[in-house]
């Protein structure tokens, strides 16, 4: 069994790597025609898909699926409607592909620039949410990649009918109906097999918890962009701007407290921290959010209803719930080397009115976003104006922070000389 | 023993990371400063850096090394002039780092941009010659990143006193001596070891033959920027100048025989092969280059001293010698679906004086490198403008192609804010 899913994904494999060859060559034209045909096949279908994901829900909750996997399985009316306008405005974007920059003359007489050019094949492997089936192939589409898009084994009829779909659309521009496949099977060795192969598949894209993209990463010979941790903290500088600071502070923590941008550790200068810490402590009691505090921190916030001792374990744990770990540091300098220690490398902020600590923090701090005087919650593709977003990449390499559609592409050096050869 | 190298190997690393920090901050001109001073000391310290270059030279002779290893470990005074003269140089290439790009404003009133920011630390493994010690060195303290140099056992004593050069210059411009390490043991375990601590190092970069480059591929963990093969194509469009087709299908060939932008298959169009393909084998006769054509190639090369027939493995060889895979094709499709197949994807030149040819050629061909009318010899980062060359990759991610001080740098997101949070 096991050996025929390798059969199988190696047959979707190469079937991905001939149609990235078509994709690498179409124009924008033709690859935005296939992203408007998608989304009129959805329009004109979202009874199908409603009815196709219906079935998914049946068998999940007869399965004894937990109610917060049943709702991000739920493909509504306006989740349809979503993933409609997802599609739109990705038509919308500039087409990244085949720009040539920096075109210059060389001593020699060639001229070289660099051109952005598609990936090839992208991989991505997600959970249950059936709208990232759609997502994803729009900006691979778009980016004129080939895609092959493994989602949770719970939405495997809603994203067969969605699949179906892409397929009618890329047909219907005249585009390879491979250029976008969904694995067709819940076999879990169809994943083992998709992050071991290299010389079909250029980048994995994991969207799922920390645990998925772990075993991922154990197994994968395929470069993966991909975030693990999101252990992001603010800072309040001797400096800042008290009202600034306590509404970032309350924003980082509360606005949701599942994304992976949201504060989970709060570091204080100890000049400001008897003034901010209990006026953000009003602001916490009224969102029932529990307080792990440093001994000094304890000690200013003595009273509050849901205060513990922290541990060494709280300083590096991403919390993803009303929790808040809080410290006092005696400067900025403090709070860089506990943040150099613990963050995850996601985002960090500061809140300060002094120039010169903006400046240094802005440098210093070895983060995929750095912030001065803004909540942590805007580390994300559509708040920085990317249009769409794949994921959020811890790496250093490659794309770092939110990933977009350039994300998606690489460049590549083009040289138009003249006959000229080397002397 | 091995686990003391593992010991070793971890202290090293754990210096690494922390000088990178220094390093990170140190602004332009005291990285500058410590590159001059790295000059000066090596122009001060020649005789020494000989005599050093001797002993390593005469346990190698002892040895019974190849003499083609032995020139690669000589240190000349050329070699030493050359060093300095590439230090000065870095001196006066723009500094990478701090770069803020795109800063635009969203409409939430945040300012994001992109920061150049150094990668952290690089490991460099390299062969026998001791000048890649300095030009690593160099180019990662201009670029404000840690190194951990691992040069070839057979140059020790001239890495060395290498070093310690590279020391007193960092340290006479202010910053940490372990910005900058080279691994004083000659023990294999080392390299094991350098390339499994993704939490020291950062991303290596191996320069040396495809042996060691496939040996670290099996067991590396950090993330690497290489190449393996030089696989590059050249192709006689139909429509070619005969002239620039001869002058870049003889320089692309024979201007250098063991560099990886050497070409190593010839692809003629039908239409010219018999007029071109003779003109050509005069210049290649002339430097007995041996031809292994197909049987049409050989057809029309028939009376050329060596000539043999192209089997199958020939396609795929990087020669790295007098030899020249030749073949036939009836048209440029024939000839990229050739290069699809079997190129490394480094470089790759089409020769034609055909516009839409070129403009297909240049975006369909997926390559690292892709070339118009010019010698493939040209894919070089001195020859692309970048200032110095770190390496060559054959990676889509991060870095394709030459690699400059570019390579060694990352982007982050910064956010200037005026006490913005989410809504």
């Amino acid at each position: 069994m096991t050996s025929d899913i390798k059969q199988y994904m190696e047959q979707v494999g190469q079937r991905a790597r001939a149609a990235s060859r078509a994709m690498a060559r179409a124009d924008s034209a033709t690859r935005n025609r296939a992203l408007s045909l998608i989304a009129d096949a959805i329009v004109r279908d979202s009874a199908l898909l409603r009815a196709a994901n219906q079935q998914d829900m049946d068998s999940a909750r007869a399965a004894g699926l937990a109610p917060a996997m049943l709702d991000r399985l739920a493909l509504s009316d306006k989740a349809i409607d979503t993933m409609v306008e997802g599609l739109r405005q990705i038509v919308a974007l500039a087409d990244p592909i085949g720009e040539i920059s920096g075109l210059k003359f060389r001593p020699s007489g060639i001229q070289v620039g660099q051109m952005r050019v598609p990936l090839g094949v992208i991989g991505i492997i997600y959970e249950s949410r059936p709208n990232v089936t759609v997502d994803a192939a729009g900006l691979c589409i778009k980016s004129g990649n080939a895609t092959i898009l493994r989602g949770g084994s719970e939405a495997i009829h809603c994203n067969r009918a969605l699949a179906k779909l892409v397929k009618e659309g890329l047909l219907g521009a005249g585009l390879p109906a491979d250029a976008v496949q969904v694995v067709d099977t819940t076999d879990r060795a169809a994943v083992g097999a998709l992050i071991t192969m290299p010389q079909y598949v250029d980048v994995i894209v994991p969207r799922g918890g920390k645990g998925l993209i772990a075993r991922l990463m154990e197994e994968a010979t395929v470069p993966m962009i991909k975030h693990l941790d999101g252990i992001c903290h603010v800072y309040i500088d001797a400096q800042a701007d008290l009202q600034k600071a306590v509404e970032i502070g309350f924003n980082a923590k509360c606005h949701r407290y599942g994304t992976c941008n949201t504060m989970e550790t709060l570091l204080v200068a100890r000049a400001v921290a008897p003034t901010v810490l209990p006026l953000l402590a009003e602001r916490y009691a009224g969102q029932q959010v529990e307080l792990r505090a440093d001994a000094e921190a304890q000690a200013i916030l003595a009273g509050y209803p849901q205060l513990a001792a922290a541990t060494e374990e709280d300083w590096s744990t991403e919390y993803l719930a009303p929790i808040l770990a809080v410290k006092v540091v005696a400067d900025m300098d403090e709070a860089m080397d506990h943040i150099n220690r613990y963050s995850s490398k996601h985002t960090e902020a500061i809140v300060t009115e002094n120039y010169s600590d903006a400046m240094r923090f802005l440098r210093e701090v070895d983060s995929a976003s750095v912030m001065v005087n803004a909540s942590t919650r805007f580390a994300d593709g559509f708040e920085y104006g990317l249009g769409a977003e794949i994921g959020i990449s811890n790496d250093k390499l490659h794309a770092r922070g939110p990933v977009g559609l350039e994300g998606l592409t690489s460049l590549k050096y083009v040289v138009f000389g003249h006959g000229e050869v080397r002397s």
